[in-house]
């Protein structure tokens, strides 16, 4: 550590971000340092401005910077179906697709006792708001296959199955592109009992 | 990319970072606004108060919080020798082998016509008038071994020789643990010229 206390305290902040060992955040620190006094006021102004302006949409909790997210302001958008994310980012690769047309909800995080992190730490509230006072036909529980994700499906489908919704999730199975014999064996047993019919 | 502006902007300042690419820079992002606002604030800051408190020490232009860098302000450091380097850094790496009891100056950079960094964009100027108005004996020329370094180096040695203080060099030859399988030619033709008598 170098002798500057001041530039250990730079070092401590990006050693907060994710993926940023020791000698990396050494690194962007000295990076910083050697550049001009309005570059680094620029990326300050920038993170406090981010932090003020993006909060989360009140009806799907995504990100955004408007008073209502651009989804959930779509006319287009239908509006019957909700796809349940665990973040912000998952969004982003679904709308990728470009197939899935109606909203989503981000629930910031699942549930993991391990990191004490319990349901009421999640946006899980204002998913059933939704699911009782809006006309809701199908809720999809698109959160990861792991073990977290899993849980949390489990709880939510727990909750909203009472409210009379069609629950589903995503289908597991051999990724497009992959190859059977790298594929492990949970998900090679999945692929096989959900297979289908040659059409 | 997400469709939100400011979003795009704090990803945009992520991804100047070194080794920071765009999904890292979307990461820390997305990274950055799940934390509360204090946190984020406190990033800012940091940010700030670092660039505005670190500067250049006077005298040997390594970065430091006081008036005069530690290294410049102690009596014990022999005031005769200076280690020049290309950043500060480097007197870290140095000063971990706690062997040489010299001074420092750091050039805060290498000429490298590729980049456009010439000579007058270095701390040159602050060096010479340490050779011409100190005592100086020895000057070790302390830039890595690779082209810009060697290319300063030369350049730094026919400025200084006519002060008639001896420069030096750091040797050059295989690294301690290193294998002799694995060494490139080059660092072996060096290590074989200045090969030395075992006493």
């Amino acid at each position: 550590m170098p002798n500057i206390e001041q530039l250990n305290k730079l070092i401590g902040q990006f050693g907060k971000l994710p993926g940023v060992g020791a000698k990396t955040a050494q690194k962007m620190a000295y990076f910083m340092l050697a550049q001009p006094d309005s570059a680094v006021k620029e990326f300050a102004d920038t993170l406090l401005k981010s932090r003020d302006l993006i909060r989360c949409c009140p009806h799907c909790q995504n990100l955004t910077d408007r008073p209502l997210c651009p989804i959930c302001a779509d006319p287009k958008r239908q509006k019957s179906a909700i796809c349940v994310v665990e973040k912000p980012e998952d969004v982003e690769a679904m709308e990728r697709t470009r197939t899935f047309t109606g909203t989503y909800h981000v629930l910031h995080g699942l549930i993991s006792p391990v990191n004490g992190i319990g349901a009421d730490q999640l946006r899980i509230r204002e998913l059933l708001h939704r699911v009782a006072e809006e006309e809701i036909e199908e809720v999809i529980l698109a959160t990861s296959p792991n073990v977290e994700g899993q849980a949390t499906a489990l709880y939510l489908n727990k909750l909203i199955k009472p409210f009379g919704v069609r629950v589903t999730g995503l289908a597991l199975g051999i990724p497009v592109g992959g190859t059977l014999e790298y594929a492990d064996s949970l998900t090679l047993t999945r692929a096989m009992e959900n297979r289908r019919t040659f059409e």
